[in-house]
C-alpha cells in the first residue's frame, strides 16, 4: 500500500496556505451563499487535485501565487462540477455529508454551481492568468461533453472499449491533465514540459477512473458502495470486458439484468460475480496498472528524482485507494 | 410604439452573418449534444443581447470579428443561464417551445448549460480576447449572485425598493451592460467611451427587468401570463410600491394571499386589482421611464447620431414590447 502520508508532509505547508486562500475565495456578500459556501469548505474531500497541480509545479520550478490560483481555480471548476452531478443523479449524499441538493434544493444548487465556475473564472480573469484559463477551460469543455457522451453512449449495452477509454478520457482524465499542466507553467515551465506534464496528468487520471469504476464490482471489501453503475445501466471496463467473453446465453441473461427498470440485489450480484467470473476485474486492473506505468514513464521524463518520488507515490495511491 | 424594423434593417447582414456564427459554434461531435444544440439555434429569442452588442459597436467604430466574437460569447452565457433557469424552476416551456429539461430531463439541461458556458469561454480563451473575457466574467458571477440573493430576499415580504434595484442589476442589468461594453471594446473604443457605455447598458437593463416585472401585473392585455411572480412569492417593484401605499389591514390581507402557498385564480386576481389600485403600477413606469431617459442621456454622450436613434429606438423597444 502506497504511503501518502511522507508526500502530503512534504507539502503540508503549501497545502496549508492553499487551502486558507480557497476558504477566503468561497466568501460571499450574498448570506444565503456564504452558508452553501462554507459548508462545502467544511466537507471537503482527499483534495487529490490540488495536491497535483503542488506537486507537478514542485517538479518544474519554484512554487508561486499562480500556482496556488491554478490549484483554486480547478478545485472550483471541480467543486462546481460535483454540485451540478448531485443535481444530476439527484443524489442526497456526498462524502458522508448531505448534498447542496438535498439541503437547499436543486434550485440553489444549479446556481451555486454556475457561481462556483465564474468565481473560477473571475480569479484568473482579474490577475491577467490567461495562460492558466487557456489550459483549464478545455478541460470544463470536456468534462461536459464527457458527461454527455456518457449519458448517450454508456447505456448503449454494445459499448466498445475505446468509447469507453474516450469518455473517461474527457470526464475524469483530462482535469488531472489540467491540473499537472497547470502546475507545471505556473512554475515557468518550457512549452515541452507542460505537454509532458499534461500526458503524465493524462494518465494517471485515466488510471484514478477505471479504480473508479472498480469500486463499484467490489474489487475491495470496504469502501464505496457496489452495484450503483449497473442500476444506472452505466457500463464500465469491468462489465464491458466480460460480456465479451461471454457466450450467447449468458451474454443475454447479463444484459436482461442491466436493461431492466429495478434489477433486484440478487441480480445485481449475478452480474457482479460475472464480471469477476469471466476476468473483468483482473483485466481492468491490468489495463489501469498499464496506465500507472506509462504515467511513471512520462513522469521520469520531465521530474527529478524526489518529484518523481512524490508524484509516484500520489498515482499509486490513486489506484490503492479504498474509497 | 417603437419601431424596431428599421433598426433591424440597418444591421440585417451583420445580424445574419452573426447568426451563422453562432450556429457553426453550436455543432458538436457528441450527437445528443448536437440535437440539443441545433433545437436551441431553433428557437432562438428576439436576440437583443447580440443587437445591443452590434448597435453598441457601431457607436464606436467598425463591426468586425471581435464584435462577432462577443455577441456569440455573451449569447452563449445567456443561453446557458436560460437552460438552468428552466431546471431551476421546473419550467416546461420557454418562448413557446419545450424546455430542455422537458424535453431531455433535468440531467442533460445541467450539462448541456455548463457546456454552452464553457463553449463561450473556449471561444474567447482561443481567440486571446482577454479584454472580453474581463468585461463579461464579472456579469457571470453577478448573474448568479443575484439570482441568489432575490431566492434570499425577493421572498422576505419586507423587501425593500433598494434591495430590488440592487437584484435587478445583478441578475439582468449586468449583462446587457457587458454586452453594451464589450460592443464599444471590440471596436476600439477608449476606456472611458467603454464605461459609458457600460452605464448605457445598464441603464437599459434596469428598465429592461422592470417591463418584465411589470407583465405579471398585466400591463398589457395579450402576452406573457401574469401572476406567476406572486404565485412564486418574488416580490417585484409593483407590489412592493404599492404595499408601502397600504394601510395595516390591507397590507396584512395582501400578504397573507402572497405568503399563501396555493393562492386560487381569485386570490391572485385581488393582488393584481390592489397593485394597481394603489399605483403599483405607474409607479413602476415612472421609474422605468426614468432609467430610459438616464440611458438616452448617458448614450448622447458617445454616440454620433445616427447610433443614437437605433439604440435609443432599441431601448424604447425593450420597454414596449408585449412578449
Amino acid at each position: 500500500m502506497a504511503d501518502i502520508k511522507p508526500v502530503q508532509n512534504s507539502i503540508k505547508a503549501e497545502m496549508e496556505y492553499f487551502e486558507d486562500k480557497f476558504s477566503q475565495l468561497m466568501k460571499s456578500q450574498v448570506f444565503l451563499l456564504d452558508s452553501v459556501m462554507r459548508y462545502i469548505v467544511k466537507r471537503k474531500g482527499k483534495q487529490l487535485r490540488p495536491m497535483f497541480v503542488l506537486l507537478s509545479a514542485k517538479a518544474c520550478g519554484p512554487i508561486g501565487e499562480p500556482t496556488y490560483r491554478g490549484a483554486a481555480l480547478i478545485e472550483l471548476l471541480h467543486t462546481a462540477t460535483l454540485v451540478h452531478d448531485d443535481v444530476v443523479d439527484d443524489a442526497n449524499y456526498r462524502r458522508g455529508f448531505f448534498s447542496i441538493n438535498a439541503l437547499w434544493k436543486n434550485k440553489i444548487a444549479v446556481l451555486v454551481g454556475d457561481y462556483l465556475l465564474s468565481r473560477g473564472l473571475l480569479l484568473a480573469v482579474d490577475h491577467g492568468d490567461f495562460e492558466l484559463l487557456r489550459l483549464v477551460s478545455r478541460a470544463v469543455r470536456e468534462m461536459s461533453e464527457g458527461e454527455l457522451l456518457q449519458i448517450e453512449k454508456a447505456r448503449r449495452l454494445d459499448i466498445t472499449e475505446e468509447v469507453y477509454f474516450e469518455i473517461i478520457k474527457q470526464k475524469t482524465a483530462s482535469l488531472i491533465a489540467s491540473c499537472c499542466a497547470v502546475g507545471a507553467a505556473s512554475a515557468g515551465a518550457s512549452a515541452e514540459t507542460i505537454d509532458k506534464a499534461r500526458l503524465f496528468g493524462e494518465q494517471a487520471g485515466m488510471a484514478f477512473q477505471m479504480k473508479d469504476d472498480l469500486f463499484d464490482y467490489g474489487e475491495e471489501e470496504i469502501g464505496k458502495p457496489r452495484g450503483i453503475d449497473i442500476k444506472e445501466k452505466k457500463m464500465t471496463l469491468p462489465l464491458i470486458y466480460a460480456l465479451q467473453q461471454a457466450d450467447w446465453l449468458e451474454k443475454r441473461e447479463i444484459i436482461s439484468i442491466v436493461k431492466s427498470n429495478q434489477p433486484s440485489k440478487k441480480q445485481v450480484q449475478k452480474v457482479i460475480s460475472f464480471v469477476s467470473e469471466k476476468g473483468g476485474i483482473s483485466y481492468t486492473q491490468e489495463v489501469m496498472k498499464h496506465y500507472v506505468e506509462s504515467a511513471k514513464q512520462t513522469l521520469a521524463t520531465f521530474a527529478d528524482n524526489e518529484s518523481f518520488q512524490a508524484l509516484s507515490t500520489l498515482v499509486d495511491y490513486t489506484i490503492e485507494r479504498n474509497r
